[in-house]
């Protein structure tokens, strides 16, 4: 089968398209034929290297796949074949708290990963994927989709509360239309009018555009009557962070799902303690969240945004492609269907 | 001032039409000129004498009322003249967890209610409406609409999850409506046709005629495939009851905020326990809850159901209509504008 | 090896002492040699064919037991030969919400329970236990120690509230003791001074004898100065319940986990309306609360209560001293060790 | 009556002992006759201008104050002559989430507070003390006990879970002794032998000498099985957090209740997110909050660790004294008793 690994060492001229033999799902697995994948900053940090320096090679990368069920190893029930089914992004944290084991099973670093014909999976790391959704759109899911539904949905956020998202990559598009289903109000930054003209069409009720506006922190108060969001969905991380502070209501919430802008960040802890503000970590989401997600999918049709959709053999391109950072939501591959 | 209210005993032949000296606002109390009430099924049980039978008269009913601010006593900066306001269920639970003192504070019974042209509350039992609600609609929040935000809301309801309403009264109307706007999936039931229609006009996915369908915990079952309600909105009592802990999924929640057919039921424990369910009393809610949900009903500029509107004049043929039980959403009176 | 069993039919003497043969561990499960099991009042249900008549046979029953790993099945790293693991009650519940799979796999019934001497189980479904506790007392826990913890910790227990525990059977007992541990203050009922007094060497701060006070709950609401106890861990059902609801605090929370004196219970909705109350039905718990729960007892080093110990081959014996109902805290049976 | 106030400005060296009118209690106030008052950091702040340099003068310094009620204004049915209450922090803040209004309510800034004789309260704003304190230990409380409280209480700490506290000052003390309350195992740093001897003495497991040890975080690594503390009590700021943040286990709780070694912190936001933690900022407590607190320490009769007492006249040499850091719990006022 046609796989992409790394095998050398990092860097995306290192990403090789090689053979595999096709695997056999053992005990408790399935074999899944892989038809779509999605790409995440997550996955371009893997293959250059700067997510684990130590991850052992050859890799697989890739945490998002979507496929169909073509075999069963012994003794699984909980998928069957014909199911049409995504890897949960830590295979091994089905539900309640993350732990160490969870943390170290997550696909694509340091477990193989999605972008490959053929993937053999435990059966409990799988979920059903809704019939309305293309192969394409559910491959959005598993990483993306999970953490915005973490940051909100187990972050407490409920119906009219003002929500703050920063971008319009793919966990922003998934926060900005979760937290829409959900019958939040979301406030949206770009550096884009166009965009900002797209994230108002998917129901965002106001948009910033942060060159025009470099305080949009204020713009927010503004826009709360001088309260401050409810929740920040903090992608930015040490160019924004200070900013989402300021523009987080009293008693609000700040989920850091991104540091697109560096990892080390000055934080002002006065407002965190004169705030009482909360600071959430959120490394994507159990089986569980996902499943809940799943259903809130399926009630509202909701249709995840794929930017472009790039063949497998040109999986270079895509990262290329996204390194770009001109996309507005997902980047999906297509492997087969 | 123009007055309604219990003086000889209980019973609606005793409600009286009566004038009294128009309230001065104490320290801390704001006086507000009453522009409409709405009736609550619990303003029966107090006419009628039910609901505490050791009330002691005479007494102005009703805990629902809405009107402007017309006047400040010493002390006072959370309104100010001309605020068009509602007074809190409980004037002393503003947040937090339900207590004695806040038990013991509510409009209506024990303290005197709205139905009344001018009444001095303590400004802190306050919360101001938004502009784009009518007197009547506003006046429909106070008791009905906090009871459903509180059940769903602070019971944990959310997007993608479905919610099983009992009837077409107007705590069964507010939740579905909040339902609505949080994203979830609304089954509901009533013995009318014309009533599902309308639900299903306001965004229920599902309508139950529990006459012609007298298993719809059965037939929740099927249309969640076999899952069950996420939450029950109880308004029934001992009738509906055991249904709905038959058609509540393991792990879920029955919110009891009505027993319309009974207090003492008879409860299968061996359900609650071996699936793991919630029951949750309803008392109304908070200050604080009552602001959320003002929040959310601004956002999404939902519209109240006013089944019918009365002159405060005609207000005993506003309970005989409430008691006839065929509205559909609340009932309200006009006192002025 | 040797093995309990119900084969014919249901009925203690219907619990047959057979030989099987010992398993092989399959991919992913351990082969555990047990040392000790423990009663509960559900085990005497599933022996009488009363808790799911429908129940295939042959069965051996006991939800409890504690071994050593003796023989791992491939791909198990969970677990190493030589560790001593307890099964968990619900082989599939491991974190998060309870749901069908979860419910359908609990040892003892349905599926195969821990009154063998060997035992194959999914690695995925075995805890370590601490080494202070000895293998009787270790075999306490599964589903006794679960249940409190689930009640309480999960229920939201804090430390200063003042917790309602009926009778000293396994689960009040261990509730009792984690209660201590937590630092709330416990009111335990009982209808033997002695045993009364035990609890109060165990920490409990008041007991009441029930027969000579059979309005404990006015004892209860005496003992907090009218306030009512914060939780109460409920396992007398029908006959108990509704003093239950009137024992608790406004807002406080009951936690169904037993049904000894009936399961049809007539209830005073009213009550759990008007007080704002939850009832929360416990099934047991995951492997995440039993994981907890060990943590804690092994800070605490906490013992728990073992009445009597009885030899394997004695199994029926045990059964007839858990029916006659004079026990204090759980009953054992020895295996091996 | 004897008032210790800031006029002219801020510092030490402005603070006055001066004479003012005896307060007359309004509508719904009580007048406190002060007992005794404690010192915080923040206080310390506030003197110096360093809290709020906007601070309106003249100011009563200090948020915490027990004293005796001994006259009514109109209206107040929450406490009685005689009662012995404590302000609470913030006199608006109640129950529920904090607010604008609830944070711009606190004693000693901006309002006056409680290094006075007398002073008038709002009924609303006070709690009763249990008998079994001292004044002097019951002035500790209002800020730094129920920061304590909020910190772990609201955090969700339970039984068994491993608690790190920095430091000796007042907070960190309580938050070792209520820890300790509610069964957890506590580890506390300090540069100070003597004082680690002292904190195992008041119950916690494992003391680290940060100054031999200046990679605590790593020992609390090796104190935990590699696992990490389930929660930190932050008092450190700028120099400790970095290390707080690699000592606490995955998906476990950073409580910022202090920024002593500096407000601007240069935070690894990748640790936050991979490893799921949550920061939460504490900013004292309600008064629901205070009188949980007050439950449990009566249960337990916890006795508040009191440093030194200064005589009011003296409260210069208090201040003095808790700026040169040597103390070991609280620092008290006596003003009467």
């Amino acid at each position: 089968m046609r796989v992409f690994e790394l095998r050398d060492g990092f860097g995306l001229d290192r990403l090789r398209r090689v053979e595999r033999p096709e695997p056999t799902p053992g005990p408790g697995q399935a074999l899944v034929r892989v038809h779509a994948c999605s790409l995440n900053y997550r996955d371009q940090m893997v293959v250059r290297g700067e997510y684990n320096p130590r991850q052992p090679l050859p890799l697989v990368p890739l945490s998002d796949g979507v496929g169909k069920v073509v075999e069963l190893g012994a003794g699984v029930d909980r998928v069957q074949v014909g199911d049409r089914v995504a890897g949960i992004f830590a295979q091994r944290w089905l539900g309640g708290s993350l732990d160490a084991i969870g943390r170290a099973s997550t696909l694509g670093s340091p477990l193989d990963g999605m972008l490959t014909e053929y993937a053999a999976l435990g059966a409990e790391g799988l979920v059903r994927i809704p019939e309305y959704l293309t192969d394409e759109q559910a491959a959005c899911l598993p990483c993306a989709a999970v953490t915005a539904w973490n940051a909100l949905m187990e972050g407490g956020a409920r119906t009219g509360e003002t929500i703050l998202v920063q971008g319009t990559g793919g966990v922003s598009i998934f926060a900005l239309q979760l937290a829409v289903c959900a019958g939040c109000r979301v406030i949206i930054t770009s550096s884009s009018d166009s965009k900002l003209q797209r994230a108002l069409d998917l129901g965002a009720a106001e948009g910033i555009h942060y060159r025009d506006t470099p305080r949009w922190d204020k713009r927010v108060l503004e826009l709360t009557a001088g309260r401050g969001a409810d929740h920040v969905v903090e992608v930015g991380g040490a160019k924004t962070i200070t900013q989402s502070l300021a523009a987080v209501r009293i008693g609000g919430a700040v989920h850091v799902i991104g540091v697109l802008s560096g990892a080390a960040a000055e934080l002002p802890l006065t407002s965190i303690l004169m705030k009482g503000l909360r600071l959430r970590g959120i490394f994507v989401g159990s089986r569980e969240m996902f499943e809940s997600l799943l259903r809130s999918l399926d009630v509202h049709r909701l249709q995840p945004v794929v930017d472009r959709v790039f063949d497998f053999e040109d999986t270079p391109a895509a990262f290329e492609y996204l390194q770009a950072g001109g996309h507005f939501g997902k980047i999906a591959i297509r492997i087969a269907s």
